[in-house]
């Protein structure tokens, strides 16, 4: 489908919006009227500039306050539309939106708005320019988009049509069953936006929080399916009003914006597809439009490897932590200065190799997961669809005869290594394996790898893992850090083969921003490892002259109350640091190392009878023992 | 599929190539050494610029006669291939094109290549650089895809890949199936061209009359599911060398190439998707790269009606011939200054409203053809069709309760519009009808629209057709106007109910180029409609008072002759100026009008025994008969 955004959804002057835009490969934009009154040049430049863009103008917005009013104010109101039509044509726009009147004398006559906006139809008509009626979820007497749809029908007019608008219908509780049998020309122009759920009255919801489609909790598919039944064939235009996106980089909101409208396309896509192959399948209509088709997602087994950038000073004693951790070292790489790691399932790479992705990795961010590998069924369909969301492809420096790896660059810079069986099965013929027996420890495989996002950046890590590797996203929890909140939402596929929790401070000074800030960006803070048996993997760490993050004693007093837990078992836990956590039959056991040069931390997590979940009630224990651990927090005492 | 294009494809300057590529929203570019060369900044000038219109720079090209040479030349080819690692870290290239030895004096031996070309990697790798080595098809010693691969193969270093381009596959006669077993990850890049098979040597064919995938004659679909087969999942990208495209807008050839590579990831696809159809189909690999789906194209019945741009002075003129030709006055537009002619299916309006999309169009194009309406079984499938292809959706002035088409822009700016059943099935509801007899001329349909087009712009429109409408090219022919070639390609559905011959002038100076040169651009220059009985239809349009194009006598003798008619026959179509064409079974009488206003002329024709061509060897005739009654042309004159 063709594809626009509202200027008001990025930062920016109107020339760097709308070159994000064009960069972001929109095929069209709609004009914010405030961005053209902050614009110097003219509005025939803005069309020029746009159209050398390969831009169209396909909305001018908005008008307000129009229908419903006295006839004096009629007047005022066809004169004032008329300056807004002389902008109109010298933008180019064909279409300006006129939003449901928010004023307090509004008249609730259904058949004077009809007569109205007949009349403002009339003189748009006269300029070859159309009408679109919109009902804001905030408008004083038409906030629906059936009522809206009752006017514009019984006013008639063919330059008048409804602009439908999914946050607008999605936000109220009505029924907008409606939508899929109005008739699709009369709808001049779709505007697509999500919100989450979070019980707001709709107008701050709307001017705060609205989200890109995928990022909220509306059903902005249920919403696209039903618009495109009803026969709309235009473009669909995204108009998102949010905080975080006025703040940040509109390159970054702009492609955002654009993977989320094929993302939408291509949920709106498998519905369709699963519809068709139910048992007696609905006639289905005749699709209409275009919509995206990517690759399949790929079935995910899990971690193959992590990779960690290190240096020659810290790589012994990342080495020393693995060996307490139960790690065997396998072998050397036969080219390159790159250790190998593993027990279980579980591979870990150290990389010190000079002039390498990983030494760049290590000057930008320290110590630090530079890499993970996925172990997929089909690592070339894993790329081809990250690609096609427009993930960026990373072609690194290899040796003669080594494995090449198809590999994405994350949001931030570091790599998603696609492995197969047939692609990864063999990554270790790269190393020269150094013959010991076999990796013996306890931990079996990687349960979750845990990182931490700049502020306002959650959304679009969000966006970006359901789209490339169709992760799904699992319940926001809000953890309290001792300097701030701490939100966190996990993204996992269905089989949890592969967990990845996301994390993000809302306060500068919580361990998770002080990880951001001190270490130039996103990333793992902690790598959790499954094990079968949390107590014999404890004791072995401790007596390898491990540390474990010392939890204090009043947390076991709160957990053997909580959970009616015998003292022989809470005793056993305090004496080696686990936490615990129960849902229904599940349960749940954790333990977490001190920090390595205050960048991650390993956590070795037993999981019980289908307990699904990571442990939310025990963060806080966590995040206060690393702040006490860390002492006071310098920027904290300075304020 | 991720979408590039080589500089060298387009016209302009470096910074105008950059910037139609982003506006057309490719991906990636490739970068012509000269291109740089010619440019005024520096690499990483050009890396940013690219950067900030959101394309990445994907592939440096050429790097020539490196392979197969002395030990001392090898030395020399080594330090030359530094310097452009260093351009290449500049613009931020990861690979290298090296194509295939063009010098006399190259080894023939594979294993002192593949040694030379791992060194090169050696070289390539130290930078992070890859090499794509690649067979030109008038290399020295390496032609083939196959031979090309025997030696990366044999080399064996992972910094060393085969680029693939389809011109130099296909251009040979060779067998190249062998492409579905490469292993896809070898092939570091695709290159995408077509051709026409015009028995030329592959070299000048290549420098000059490569075209886009779809213009040609190659089988690239068929080349592009082999090297999907094979498991390559990376970009295709455009590397077309052709005179037009030389002296083309940049943004046309952009915009036209980008077009050309979702048509042809449609055909692949809807090859796979008919394979999946058959009674036992092959066991699918699976898809690893998204592939374009637009809607599919509309069923056409033919043409809805024609609408021609008039103004007061010239309607009553053509009202006139209209009435000559059997056409009766239907009726008159309810709001504006229209008229509706019509017999048999036909449907003819005569448009002088001002301030209408037709009054401009008589402003800049003169009396003439500014819209033609296509009945199909689905506009807005058609419409979203027509979209996703990139056509610009046309939104015009109307008037209260009156019909809205779904409308697109043709190349030259006039209107498409797009009527099926429920949308077009009642467009005469606009119209207040005369309530005369129903017409009962002999004229039953529209046989075929024939268009003039620049030179230099064929090409694009086959595309827009093809991909737009579905329609599909016929054999080209070449026509001798007395002042130049004019070459002529008719567009068609499978059923013929929609004919639309394209003709464009070599020369500037024939009767095709004189109405493009005229009247600003591309144009309709003739109707051509069916009877049943030509010679009724003549009869009668004589008698009316119409002229007739007068054809010399001498046709006559010849055609008598070439076909072996009878007198009485031959006598009766000279008098009525009636041409003949005869091909197998099928039988072809045509005859022309006298051009209106030197801008178009109606043709009148009758196909039997299911003729299925449209009177080329008739077209010399005509095109002389039409410079006669006009004179001599002057500009021929004055030369």
């Amino acid at each position: 489908m063709r594809k626009a955004i509202a200027t008001v959804s990025l930062s920016g002057t109107l020339i760097e919006k709308l070159e994000a835009i064009a960069a972001a490969r929109f095929d069209g934009v709609e004009i914010f009227e405030n961005d053209l009154l902050f614009h110097t040049g003219s509005a025939r430049d803005v069309r020029r500039y746009a159209s050398d863009l390969g831009l169209s103008i396909d909305l001018f917005q908005p008008f307000r306050d129009f229908e419903g009013v006295s006839d004096e104010q009629l007047k005022r109101n066809l004169d004032r539309a008329e300056r807004k039509f002389d902008l109109m044509e010298e933008l180019g726009a064909p279409l300006i939106l006129v939003c449901s009147n928010v004023g307090t004398e509004v008249s609730d006559d259904d058949a004077r708005m009809a007569d109205q906006l007949y009349r403002l139809a009339e003189r748009a008509a006269k300029r070859g320019l159309k009408i679109g009626f919109e009902a804001l979820s905030w408008g004083t007497r038409v906030r629906t988009f059936d009522r809206a749809w009752g006017i514009v029908e019984r006013a008639n007019h063919p330059h008048l049509g409804l602009i439908l608008d999914s946050f607008h219908t999605l936000a109220l509780p009505d029924d907008w069953s409606g939508i899929a049998s109005l008739p699709g020309q009369r709808v001049f122009f779709v505007q697509l936006a999500d919100a989450p759920r979070i019980g707001m009255n709709p107008l701050t919801l709307s001017r705060h929080f609205r989200c890109l489609p995928g990022q909220g909790d509306l059903d902005v598919p249920g919403f696209l399916q039903a618009v495109l039944a009803c026969g709309y064939t235009g473009t669909i235009s995204l108009e998102i009003f949010n905080d975080d996106m006025r703040a940040a980089p509109p390159r970054q909101t702009a492609a955002d914006g654009h993977r989320s409208l094929l993302f939408l396309e291509e949920r709106v896509r498998r519905t369709e597809e699963a519809a068709a192959q139910a048992p007696s399948p609905a006639r289905r209509p005749r699709r209409r439009v275009e919509l995206f088709d990517p690759p399949l997602p790929p079935a995910i087994a899990g971690h193959r490897f992590i990779e960690v950038a290190v240096d020659e000073r810290c790589e012994g004693g990342l080495a020393r932590l693995l060996g307490q951790l139960g790690f065997t070292r396998l072998g050397h790489h036969r080219s390159k200065a790159v250790t190998l790691y593993g027990q279980g399932e579980i591979r870990i790479v150290l990389n010190r190799e000079p002039d390498s992705f990983a030494s760049s990795y290590f000057l930008m961010h320290g110590p630090s997961v530079c890499a993970q590998a996925i172990a997929t069924d089909d690592a070339l369909a894993a790329l081809g669809r990250a690609e096609s969301y427009g993930a960026a492809r990373f072609g690194g420096r290899i040796g003669p005869d080594e494995n090449t790896f198809p590999s994405i660059r994350a949001p931030d810079g570091s790599l998603i290594i696609l492995t197969d069986p047939q692609t990864g099965g063999d990554f270790e013929r790269d190393f020269v394996m150094d013959g010991a027996a076999e990796p013996t420890g306890l931990l079996t495989r990687v349960d979750h790898v845990a990182q931490a996002l700049p502020d306002g950046q959650l959304d679009s890590w969000v966006l970006f893992y359901r789209a490339v590797l169709g992760l799904e996203p699992e319940d926001v929890v809000v953890l309290p850090d001792p300097y701030g909140l701490v939100r966190s939402k996990a993204m996992s596929n269905a089989e949890r083969t592969l967990r990845i929790p996301l994390n993000i401070s809302e306060s500068r000074n919580t361990a998770t921003a002080r990880l951001v800030t001190n270490f130039a960006g996103a990333g793992v803070h902690h790598i959790a490892l499954s094990t079968d048996d949390i107590f014999a993997a404890a004791e072995a760490l401790k007596a390898a002259g491990a540390t474990l993050l010392p939890i204090p004693a009043n947390y076991y007093d709160d957990v053997a109350a909580r959970f009616g837990l015998d003292d022989a078992l809470i005793a056993r836990m305090q004496s080696l640091s686990i936490l615990y956590d129960r849902v229904g039959e599940g349960e749940f056991l954790q333990l977490y190392t001190t920090p390595f040069e205050e960048r991650f931390y390993f956590e070795i997590v037993q999981r019980k009878g289908g307990y699904d979940l990571y442990g939310a009630p025990n963060a806080p224990v966590r995040m206060a023992a690393l702040a006490a651990l860390r002492g006071p927090n310098l920027s904290q005492v300075l304020r």
